[in-house]
C-alpha cells in the first residue's frame, strides 16, 4: 500500500489529521473521502490509493481527531448538532483545498457507511463540490437540504438489503432531493446488505453487513463513470 | 453507420427478419437487442454497432415482421397473450443462437422502452442469458417471475421522471424480483424521461420523453461494466 501524507487540520479546536494520497500525474480533480465511522483504516487508505491510482488527488477527512475510542459514541456526539457535524466535515474540504497540489482543481467527496453521508452531509450543506458518491451511506439527515442548496451531482450506491437503509429511507431521500431540486443518480442492488464494498465486512461476524465483490466492482466503476463525466476523461 | 446483415426467422407462422452487427474479433458474447415499440431503427441499428464496437455479436430482434404500421396496435395485438409474447422474444434467441458465429457464445440481451420491457420478459421466461439490461424499459408483465426461474443478471436503468413507468411500478418490480430471488441492480435517475437514451426523443415533442446525454452516458458504462463481468473482460 502507498504511503499517506499527513494533512493537519483543526475545526472547533479538535486537532484533526487528513491522509493524502498524491497520483503520478497533474490531479484531475481534489476529492475527499470520509470514512466510515471507525474513521481511518486500511480499507479508506486502499480507496485513497485507488484514487490516485485514477489521477486524483484524494484525502481521507478526520471525523474525531482521535486514533482509537468508543466509535459509536464519538459519531454519536460529532452528529448531534447537524451544523457542527457540517462544519467538521467542510473542515475537511478546506483542508484538501488548502494543498498546494489542490490550486485551482475541481473537488468531489465520496464516503463509505457514515461517511456515506457525510458526502451527502457536504452536499447539503452547499460544499463546493461537483459530484459526491456514497457508498452504503446513511440517507438520513438531521436538516433537509434547501431548494438549490445542492452544487453536486450526487451518485448513491446502496444495497437493497441494507438493514441499517430500509427502504423506508430510499423513498425518504428521494423525496427531500426532489424537493432541493438535486441531481442524482440512484444504484440500487438486490439482496446485498451494508459494508459491500470492504472485504473485510464478512469477518465482522455481523449479520447485517457482508461484502459483496460485484456490487463493490459495479459501485466503483460507476463512480469513475461519473467522474470522467464531470471531471474530464484521464 | 456499418451495415447489418439480415437473419431470417420465424415464429408463429409470422417471418421476421433480425439485423445482426458482427465484431472485428472473436465476439465475447452474443447479445439480442429488443427495439422500441416502433421496431428497428436508426436508433436500434445505432446501438448494434457500439455492442459490435466493443465486441459483441448483437442482433436487433424483430417484433413484429413489418417494416411499418400501426405500432401501439401492433403492440397491443403482441402482448395480449403473455405466452405467445414471450415465445416471439424467444424465437430471437434462438436465431441468434442459430448464427454460425455465435455457437458456444454466452448469450444476453438489452432492449428500450417496450425493448426494455421484453429484455425483462426473456428473464422471467428464464430465457439462457447470462445477463438483460433495460433501458428506460417498462417494469410491469402480464405474468410474474416464478421462484428460480430468471437465470440472468438484471440491470434495469430508469429515468426517475418517467410518467410511463411510475415509483409504484418501481416498487412492484422490486418486490416482483425480491420473490422470484432475481440478482438486480436497479439505476434511477432524478429528472430523467422516458426514452432518455434517444438523441432524437426531443424532436418528437412529447412531454413524457427526452433525451438525456448524462443518463444516457452512465446507462451504458454500467452495461458494458456488467457485461466486462458477467462474460469477461475484452
Amino acid at each position: 500500500m502507498r504511503a499517506l501524507e499527513r494533512v493537519d487540520y483543526v475545526h472547533g479546536g479538535t486537532a484533526l489529521t487528513g491522509l493524502l494520497a498524491r497520483p503520478a500525474e497533474t490531479p484531475r480533480a481534489a476529492i475527499v473521502i470520509y470514512p466510515t465511522i471507525a474513521n481511518v483504516n486500511a480499507h479508506m487508505e486502499r480507496r485513497a490509493g485507488m484514487l490516485a491510482d485514477a489521477g486524483y488527488l484524494a484525502m481521507i477527512a478526520d471525523f474525531y481527531g482521535v486514533a482509537e475510542g468508543d466509535w459509536p459514541a464519538l459519531a454519536q456526539d460529532l452528529r448531534v448538532d447537524t451544523a457542527h457535524y457540517r462544519a467538521r466535515l467542510a473542515a475537511a474540504v478546506v483542508a484538501l483545498r488548502a494543498v498546494p497540489q489542490a490550486s485551482g482543481l475541481a473537488m468531489g467527496a465520496i464516503g463509505y457507511c457514515m461517511g456515506g453521508g457525510a458526502a451527502l452531509e457536504a452536499a447539503r450543506d452547499g460544499q463546493d463540490l461537483r459530484a459526491v458518491a456514497s457508498f452504503h451511506g446513511l440517507l438520513e439527515t438531521g436538516k433537509a437540504a434547501e431548494p438549490g442548496a445542492i452544487k453536486a451531482r450526487i451518485l448513491v450506491c446502496h444495497g437493497d438489503a441494507d438493514p441499517m437503509v430500509p427502504r423506508g429511507h430510499v423513498l425518504g431521500f428521494w423525496d427531500e432531493m426532489g424537493a432541493a431540486g438535486a441531481n442524482w443518480h440512484f444504484h440500487s442492488y438486490s439482496g446485498v446488505k451494508h459494508g459491500f464494498t470492504d472485504p473485510g465486512s464478512d469477518a465482522r461476524g455481523l449479520p447485517e453487513i457482508a461484502y459483496d465483490a460485484s456490487a463493490d466492482r459495479q459501485s466503483w466503476t460507476a463512480m469513475l463513470g461519473l467522474f470522467d463525466e464531470v471531471f474530464g476523461r484521464k
